[in-house]
């Protein structure tokens, strides 16, 4: 049996970390998750994945030849191959290539989430066609990776495409950014739930998340209460989606994109949030940018979407040294 | 005597239209301009151009060889060659690359007027040795280009680099585009003078800004009268200044660029503009951007900037040409 040729993709995420082999036409073959455990040492951590990855590839020996890393982790830095002080891992700034290549012996490459999810949508998802797009994803926060003229805008440090935190309330919403009225404080599954008890306290209606308290509401709460014709829950996707399509309207000035690519947690309510942000963003877009820009669902599979967007990431890495052979 | 190698460059207002010869260095030859016109048909202006040009290359006719012509406009779209439709020019949608190269014989290029500054800054300016900028143009509106990894950005459909119309101030002032709250309502000639007549009513102090009336009023005014300190100029300066800093920091978040070049009238004002400016673009930026991003004067000389850049534009088609010698 010939061996397949495959990259390792790793999202590594502030709770838990995820891995799997992914070939060069996006055929993810599975995906394993251990918790990242932050507070001891990063090197432990690629330990405990190199060990698994080793029982892996020792079971199915001659079915993959690993072609390299690709790493997709918060606030991770392209240039450096660092991770450099993200809010939820205690490491501080962590020379995560450095410690991957050591271990693994394989080339690596890395850069923060939302970036390997936007390279991730070129190579096999819902941009494989674009040339110019924007990939949001609507987490527990607001990522994003901007892809301009087919290549992922990085800015002169590696940290480019922050859309998250471009402030859309002066004034508003205290953010864990230290500022305030950023973009993600509205737009993201903590945004709409902090949204949910603003409109407790403002509206009268009455509504069965008034039972639920703050620390036990997550997302797929609102949504369900939402399709249940519950007035907050639907008053808190309206308002969710009126501020994104403002913020959204702000980086289509910027960038002019054929597309927005909405992917993660929140995205799955999609009656919810692709029809209504659409219609917000073109109620705030200048008259020249109007009726051009699409709302599009990811097209990854949830699940693996994060480990193939790492993998992709060293995939065009790969392919960049083949048109390249000169340089290493 | 050898004959010079240059670009036409055309700078196309609302009110006059300059252009003038440019060599590959970015030494400029003298610039020309007339009144724009746009009552009367596009070929009317094209061809009155065209006039002084054949005039001015008759008396030159060993010295000069005119290699292209590069074209500043607003809403100039360079995929397309065309003029589309914007408020200061009452052509509707003008195919103006079309024009100019059947009147002139030569090849034609054309953007619009910020995204030609970008370029001019490029080639010739403060752009020179940078790959990730941005350039703000602070004239009666704010214009803007960027570059992203040594590119410009034009966006899917050329019209990328919007930075006056995100919104600064949701329900703020009314914008000339019909929405509210734009940064070029408040960062911009006509915006510091929106503010001065804000400041008067909001405060109580005297100021001899009292005295004139708001179609007196010029940018110059305002200045002069800071220079002298007097506290609502010095305010509205601050208040300007403050805006500015707010909505570049969003920039930065979508960019990180390693510097934003201000340019135009209201950027003379030197003392009152780029240091307070940085001081609150650095207020509102993320932690990870913060210390990194210069705000610097453009290194183009303020009369010939825009010819410069129009020109810089044509020269920057050429050398695409002689680098992909395949391509028309």
């Amino acid at each position: 049996m010939e061996s397949t040729k495959v990259a390792l993709g790793i999202d590594l995420g502030g709770t838990k970390t995820a891995f799997g082999f992914v070939n060069k036409k996006g055929k993810c073959y599975g995906v394993k998750s251990i918790p990242t455990n932050s507070h001891q040492p990063a090197k432990n951590l690629v330990k405990r994945i190199f060990d698994v990855y080793s029982d892996w590839i020792a079971k199915d020996k001659e079915k993959y030849q690993v072609m390299g890393i690709g790493i997709g982790a918060p606030n991770g830095n392209y240039f450096k191959g660092t991770i450099e002080n993200p809010p939820n891992l205690r490491w501080g700034t962590t020379k995560m290539v450095e410690l991957i290549e050591k271990d693994f012996d394989l080339p690596a490459v890395l850069t923060n989430d939302a970036n390997a999810a936007a390279i991730g949508e070129q190579k096999f998802g819902a941009g494989k066609n674009l040339k110019n797009f924007i990939v949001i994803t609507l987490g527990t926060g607001l990522g994003s990776g901007i892809v301009v003229d087919g290549r992922l805008v990085y800015g002169h440090d590696g940290f480019a495409g922050e859309l998250g935190h471009m402030v859309v309330r002066p004034n508003g919403r205290l953010c864990g950014c230290g500022r305030r009225g950023c973009l993600e404080t509205y737009a993201s599954v903590s945004g709409i739930i902090r949204t949910v008890f603003e409109l407790q306290a403002n509206l009268p209606q009455d509504s069965k998340l008034r039972k639920i308290a703050y620390h036990d509401l997550d997302g797929e709460q609102i949504y369900k209460l939402a399709k249940e014709g519950d007035p907050l829950a639907l008053k808190a996707f309206d308002e969710t989606t009126r501020i994104l399509g403002e913020g959204l309207a702000t980086s289509v000035a910027h960038l002019s994109p054929e597309a927005i690519i909405l992917f993660g947690g929140l995205s799955l309510a999609e009656e919810f949030i692709f029809k209504p942000t659409k219609q917000y963003l073109e109620k705030n877009l200048l008259t020249i940018f109007k009726n051009k820009v699409r709302i599009i669902p990811s097209a990854l599979p949830p699940g693996d979407a994060a480990v193939m967007g790492a993998a992709a990431l060293m995939w065009h890495e790969l392919s960049l040294k083949k048109d390249n052979p000169k340089e290493k």
